[in-house]
């Protein structure tokens, strides 16, 4: 049987890139970068090296990276940080969109609790948000938007260019979540506007348990983890620098071959997009237009996305409902919700992520799978029988 | 020419185990644990595996860990944690040593701006505390006692068994750093009385980027990343499954060999007191007795730290003068003033950390370059050759 790995958005396979990147770390540089002797300053001299190759990948200096143990700490150090700054000039209010990730929503609910004031953007109308909204929300005594890049349930991109300038225009800081966007969408932090950026290694085929935060020179930062002087002393603890030298060198390869996996990717997308549409009651979550190049979100009305995913697994195609962080939860994702569906569809939804490692194969292979998954539950389920026998109205 | 890698305590080669025990979930179970697919289960099994055999090398249950990204988040996570619940009791006070890891102070004295009260117990006398120090020190208010089990500069293993049966006796919640003591030192957190334990993976042979928290079943943990639910919600961001696997591997390894460890690295270690002792005007630092096996930790007077460790570099001995996370800081160290070293001896310090990787050969090498490189500073240094010529007294 094939086996399609379509769960990208959730992680990714390590590419050899990285994985020989990581290598020479282990066991022969392995010196800690803080010692004075030659062991650690080899390990230093990769260190910088690592960190110049992100920077050089995100349009920004050396020392405006900061690395992380992910991207949930970047977002939490970036989000503190100017909330912390913005509390000493009274400025308590903090704009973001109803679908953010867990990593950003719970830390501003955290600062609701301190008596921030945080502004949710509605993200119902072509599930995304416009820079204008941004502009309207934004207040005297806004200290921070902070909007993902990309959505990783439903693919959303979002207007950072944009959303930058109106935040420049208005001086307020803007950070932007761009854990699925790197190393997948081209970002350049400083033609953007971007003050702060969060990014994670494991979601373009770099290590996990290994991110960064990008931070505009001059602002401020507190600290999450609080210890030794490492990364200038705004995050302690020991530099994991077999993981950060396979994110550097995931992030240089899927830089360096981003147009061709881009549309290879895209173009893979649109097709499963095309296909299963076609299956009836069906529909297209997030951004039709502007949309990472390797999400296909879809909500099928009448089944339940658990059995969809468990069926689809045997059939060999591993797929989410929607983030794997939050899998577990009998709850439908608070992204479903916030773009507008009710919660009987929200249940039924299904995310293929696409990397530039899955093939036109795959693609057929899952073409054929789901719809035939689908009619399979829709079959064994006495409300949809119903509704298809015209019986009754089938309640959303 | 021989080449020595005697800075054991800053960090370590990884050991042939635990690269094995983490290469295949880099790209063959690569997996995210909270993915409900055959991949991401695969993964989750892995993961679980992993906890139970920490767990097993602690003497704890496998609910009772926690995964972070290091020591330094471990011990941040604890003791902010026994804050937030001192503080709902109005407990505010807190005991800790004066030789504590900077992961540690750093993290109380943040708590003190926030109104806590901390004591430093004295460890000037046999460069230690003991049990009864803590007992004396514990108030009808103390939240917290918190104090290492080995320290990182000078190796002195605290009397942790006992401080464990008084903070028992008290009621006080007891956490101990054992970054330095995991994998070295027999531990057993349920007959130790220990109520949270921090570790760190690299410190034995396992991977960088990777620790762990140790949490007695009941006592509530605030987060230090917010985000999605893994590690029962106690700990966002998508687990490091490679690295976690590598440490557990090591630290299966390290348990499993202790004992035969333990003392080749002890006899190794008393071969360098020995013979480094015999250096005129020298002083061992830590206590002489209860000691890291690994642990060589000397002032010698009359010299600069760095100007040793970079000659001692240059004759292939790879060693420190402290803690790796402090150094670049001109200041001598905390903890080397702690003892009652006096800020010039202080700046002469040496310290040599051995694994079970060094060899009698390698402990040739470090007796005969020693005292050469510091017979060398000295006739090199001013103040030193007035004091020997019997001029002046040289000024501590």
């Amino acid at each position: 049987m094939m086996h399609v790995y379509a769960d990208n958005a959730a992680t990714t396979a390590m590419s050899q890139v990285a994985i020989d990147a990581m290598t020479p770390y282990f066991n022969k540089i392995y010196g800690n970068p803080s010692s004075l002797h030659s062991v650690g300053q080899e390990a230093k001299e990769a260190l910088d090296a690592a960190r110049a190759t992100v920077a050089a990948c995100l349009g920004c200096e050396p020392r405006e990276i900061i690395f992380t143990s992910g991207g949930s700490e970047a977002d939490n150090q970036a989000i503190l940080s100017a909330a912390a700054y913005g509390k000493k000039k009274n400025k308590t209010h903090i704009i973001t969109t109803a679908f953010e990730h867990h990593a950003v929503l719970h830390t501003l609910q955290k600062l609701e609790k301190e008596g921030f004031t945080v502004t949710y953007l509605d993200v119902s109308k072509g599930h995304n948000i416009t820079a204008q909204q941004v502009k309207d929300a934004i207040r005297e005594d806004t200290c921070l938007v902070t909007t993902m890049y990309a959505n990783n349930e439903i693919g959303s991109v979002l207007p950072i260019s944009e959303i930058g300038a109106v935040c420049k225009e208005a001086g307020v800081t803007f950070h932007t979540d761009a854990v699925q966007a790197v190393g997948h969408l081209r970002i350049h932090v400083k033609e953007q506007n971007i003050d702060m950026l969060s990014l994670s290694g494991h979601k373009f085929h770099g290590p996990k348990g290994v991110g960064a935060l990008y931070v505009r020179r001059g602002l401020p930062l507190v600290n999450v983890i609080e210890g030794g002087a490492q990364e200038r002393g705004k995050r302690a603890g020991t530099e994991n620098l077999p993981a950060i030298c396979g994110m550097a060198a995931a992030m240089k390869d899927a830089c360096d071959h981003m147009d061709e996996n881009m549309s290879r990717v895209a173009a893979m997308r649109d097709r499963l997009i095309e296909g299963l549409s076609r299956i009836p009651h069906s529909a297209l979550n997030g951004d039709p237009v502007n949309r990472l190049p390797g999400n296909v979100s879809f909500c099928f009305e009448g089944i339940e996305g658990e059995s969809l995913l468990l069926l689809l697994d045997m059939k060999g195609v591993c797929a989410s409902s929607g983030s794997a962080c939050t899998s577990g939860s009998l709850d439908p994702s608070h992204v479903l919700l916030a773009i507008g569906r009710v919660h009987d569809v929200a249940h039924g939804s299904l995310r293929l992520s696409l990397s530039e490692y899955n093939t036109q194969e795959e693609v057929d292979h899952i073409l054929q799978v789901v719809p035939e998954v689908v009619a399979y539950l829709r079959n064994m389920s006495p409300v949809w029988r119903d509704l298809q026998d015209g019986k009754r109205e089938y309640i959303l």
